[in-house]
């Protein structure tokens, strides 16, 4: 079986695997309080061009998510999304676990815009029973989207420009930042997203790691106390260094978007073929996720020797699917792939 | 002015009053552990054909609710609900702040049917990442609902069967039981409600009362420890009689109904007046609110006068508005209202 | 049976009762905006000469502790009470529900010193492992205390210049506050309260009202978005003018003081014949609930026509109880009671 | 600096080290549905003689307790614990995070007591006020304890017996377990602490693993949805093989074991230098951590070569400290500790 059904089938990039290996016996404090953590800190504020950002280290996504959303709200606020943020859907309730709804806007592509954002919060402030409704606190985006869709320079300029007029700290879920830099359409630099929102997290487990977030804080207000929240939510990990070792290989000379861009390269590859044997993608990424809506007869076939995710039914005869490459994916099992695609 | 924005501008029915000012001076134990309490709720018992139901008095819908809920679902677990349910909506998050997600379900006139529950069920068990998402743990309801709208008898003996066959618990909230109750086309009884569902309330607040809800646990798995919960969420009231005695006078003999239904006539009065100058409604209510779309400067001429809820806006010109009544409504007021309509 | 055993087995004052009857039929908005509850807050800012205070009604004093403490603490705080406070051990763990650690201080008598809290908060910040720690956020008292004792003024002046310094806010459970404010020594007035806490509540379930408790904040900072807190917690009565009612009564022209005072002095006749007698207290109290130790086989006789409390066992042969007055309690009652104490 | 401060300096034992490199390419499903995670399932059940046992892997020690209470408690209900247990002291509240409260009883050396627990139950449901305080719904235990010391044989089934008794859920924190096993007074087996709980976890961190602990559900009862639970706590790893693979590695073999018996080796030998040179221990203990109560200047001289950590102050001139040894602990470092001991 050849896995593209998501980006987190294979361990960690080699150089992370060494480095690792390298360091294994050195005695270091724990809970990040290490060098390597201090040396990965000191990159990303570098890449990110925020030398004041305070960066701190946790393990998953849904916990990255849940820290951040909880060390911001005030109990009777909630976090605005869209409808298919993976806060809205994919976390097993994990903010409201925290006591927090998630203000859910539509959206048919995964990204919310400026515009939905404005219209929530004044029909919020506008309605007479306004105390009676959970209070819009935060913004919550993932850049790329649960659809493989990225914003564009203006639509988060324009976000962003909204979430400071209302008040609302813009958080930007990167659990596939790298992906969405290196899309081929991008106009957004790290820079820009640092410019541009509030708190964000740099995903290292679908991009290279065994796992880690490194999460940036930008507004001074948002920084006070956050690693009491690591603990709390469970994110401390003992072996901190872990966790820098990792960004530190990652962000030293640039792998971090090297293998981004191999996982696009190949997501494109494998897009052209599905364009041009005619099938039409549910959403439009320019990402290392693929959603190609195709028969189900093909499926059945192609599923006996690659793994790939059921998305949604279209019609009786077809279904969206999602292919995913990762750094990790190696370019003969996409040929592979190909060859198979074409011989349909 | 004269209010009809809502249901609950008034004090209490007058005989309350007076059993109020009659047991004012006697002695009890707190916490609803008196005789008062202990009548109620056999008179409540005896009006649900529940003999071994477990009763218990809260003071508010929101409290209520809560309790309710939180005392059913673990803590992976979320209420399924109408969209426009009160605890989607009108809570400030209470839900949400006791760790729980409501899973909404679209309706236009504030039911949901069993066919949308069964559906919704079987999509999460279906879903090969279901334990990523909330598991839906109770089913809530409102009858009537937020829009005045009432569930047929084939329509709850639907959603019950299909509730008990997914394990799920159903609540009624019944913040204006007596109403749904007394419409002309309510085919259903308190027992049916008991018989249907695994937990309701029955409305005082709205119904004759100073303040209070009665809570009818018919679910044995259901009953153990309630009254912790009721404590833990602010709902143990040191007087406990007050409730007791309320709702004694309520259920001794028929008053609970009779008031129920002077406000459904008076609000089929108003509907009525409403209907023959031509106005179409929001909803199709039966019960006390009504919902008629009325161009906004008919609206500015009555609020000279009167008092109601302004909905939503319908098109540039018109607005829906609520127009409700209550145990309380004076049937002068209504005569006026109409009076002031025809003339319109 | 003549009760003793708390301060609430009555109704309310008589001329509550009045005053609700009187305002019964008028009609008014809810959620606490009407006219009453202006009046009421008017009154009870001059009584505690704080004209910029926010006032707010709450329905109890567990729904009032929770929901006040609720708005002060960010996520990983802790609320500071002595181990004995009435949110550390008679609340259900309402606090925690609202996932706040009590991070209780040692006491015999009910309060906690400045330099108790002092000391915590060094011990707290002094620890390198303190962000493993929940981090002190608050400081909760109860004034008078859950054992009747109270805080002098220098007491209560060291305790607030501390928790200023730590920048912890100060909150005064007054469910009984007006029995302290009427203690014999009592040296503190609503304004030395006002002035030297954050935020307080005035307690009415306890001294004349039905229910109701008044909160009165007092540091600007903790005002904001207060009512959508006590929504959230379920303390938004519906018909809140019930509230403004009572407390405009109860300070319109010190009816509260007065009452409070009855209390009081009839506490002071039990416990004088008590001490007359030859028997100890448990706590040294001045205020409405007295603490006798009392062999048991005089606690059977009494039991025949009194009811206390319990409290604890005092040796094999003794135990030590709880004997409350109220503002409803009889003269003629406690003079019975003495008599047949002096007749033992 | 050779550090003897805490037992997570170091990274992994290098037969982890190597299995994650030699796998690191291989292509799984991830959330730890892959078979490595079946393989080390299959060594867990076998070692604690548990053929019904529910394994699930988390990634760290506060995470894992939070996880596992939550999942176990209702609402109401709280952990009772040493007042010197992890989750009641060095967990930045996150067991009230999830809604509930510590119950704590008094320790002296970190362990509670069939009595205690006994005693506390009967105490709650004597109380006639019980519904105002927080149930007791488990207990909580580590094995080792926070300070070393270890249940005997008569101990854990004196507890196991009274939690079962009282309907009480026994959970062990095993965040050491090894450690607690290989010690040399140990009358326990993985199988007895199979055999007397209901829940407990084998400890990853802190003895061979880069991360992780490994749950073990005993209580039929209590294995319902727990993956849910595990991805509302951000527990669910993308890349569950890692947990996997490391505890494959750690129970193929024994090496779990033999590790946690280096560990105490080493710790055996540095208290017996402390122990000849005449220095008491603050607590007993025969595991990894030692606990020396040493001169102050001693201290600051030891501090120039050798990390430890603070535990408390005794008198004015001495310390309590701690002292870890741990998997990766090198003999020639704790020789050469014994050495400057030997040399003070």
């Amino acid at each position: 079986m050849i896995r593209f059904e998501c980006d987190y089938t294979e361990g960690a990039h080699e150089r992370i695997m060494q480095q690792l290996l390298k360091t294994n016996e050195e005695q270091t404090p724990g809970y990040s309080m290490d060098e390597h953590c201090e040396k990965a800190r000191a990159y990303i504020r570098k890449a990110c061009h925020a030398e004041n950002a305070d960066i701190h280290f946790l393990v998953g996504g849904t916990q990255t998510n849940t820290t951040i959303i909880a060390s911001i709200l005030r109990p009777h606020q909630g976090a605005v999304a869209a409808v298919t943020g993976h806060i809205a859907v994919h976390e097993t309730g994990a903010i409201e676990a925290t006591g927090h709804k998630v203000l859910t806007l539509p959206s048919d592509d995964g990204k919310i815009l400026a515009e939905q954002v404005k219209e929530f919060y004044d029909a919020h402030w506008n309605d007479v029973n306004h105390e009676h409704m959970v209070q819009p606190g935060l913004v919550y985006i993932s850049h790329p989207t649960e659809n493989g869709t990225t914003y564009s320079k203006l639509e988060l300029e324009a976000l962003s420009k909204v979430c400071r007029e209302c008040g609302l700290p813009l958080v930007i879920d990167g659990a596939r930042l790298g992906y969405g830099l290196a899309a081929k359409d991008s106009e957004l630099s790290l820079a820009d997203i640092a410019r541009l929102c509030d708190v964000f997290y740099i995903g290292g487990t679908k991009i290279g790691a065994l796992f880690g977030e490194a999460v940036v804080i930008i507004n001074d207000a948002l920084k006070k106390d956050f690693r009491y929240f690591i603990k709390q939510n469970g994110g401390m990990l003992a072996k901190g260094r872990l966790l820098g070792i990792q960004f530190e290989t990652l962000f030293e000379d640039g792998l971090y978007y090297k293998i981004s861009k191999h996982a696009v390269d190949m997501a494109m590859m494998i897009r052209e073929v599905f364009a041009e044997k005619g099938f039409s993608f549910r959403y439009d990424s320019t990402t290392n996720q693929q959603f190609p809506i195709l028969p189900n007869d093909v499926l059945i076939k192609l599923s006996e020797k690659y793994s790939y995710s059921f998305w949604e039914k279209v019609g009786d005869t077809h279904s969206a699917v999602r292919f995913c490459t990762s750094w990790a994916t190696k370019k003969e099992n996409v040929e592979m792939l190909i060859k198979d695609i074409e011989a349909l």
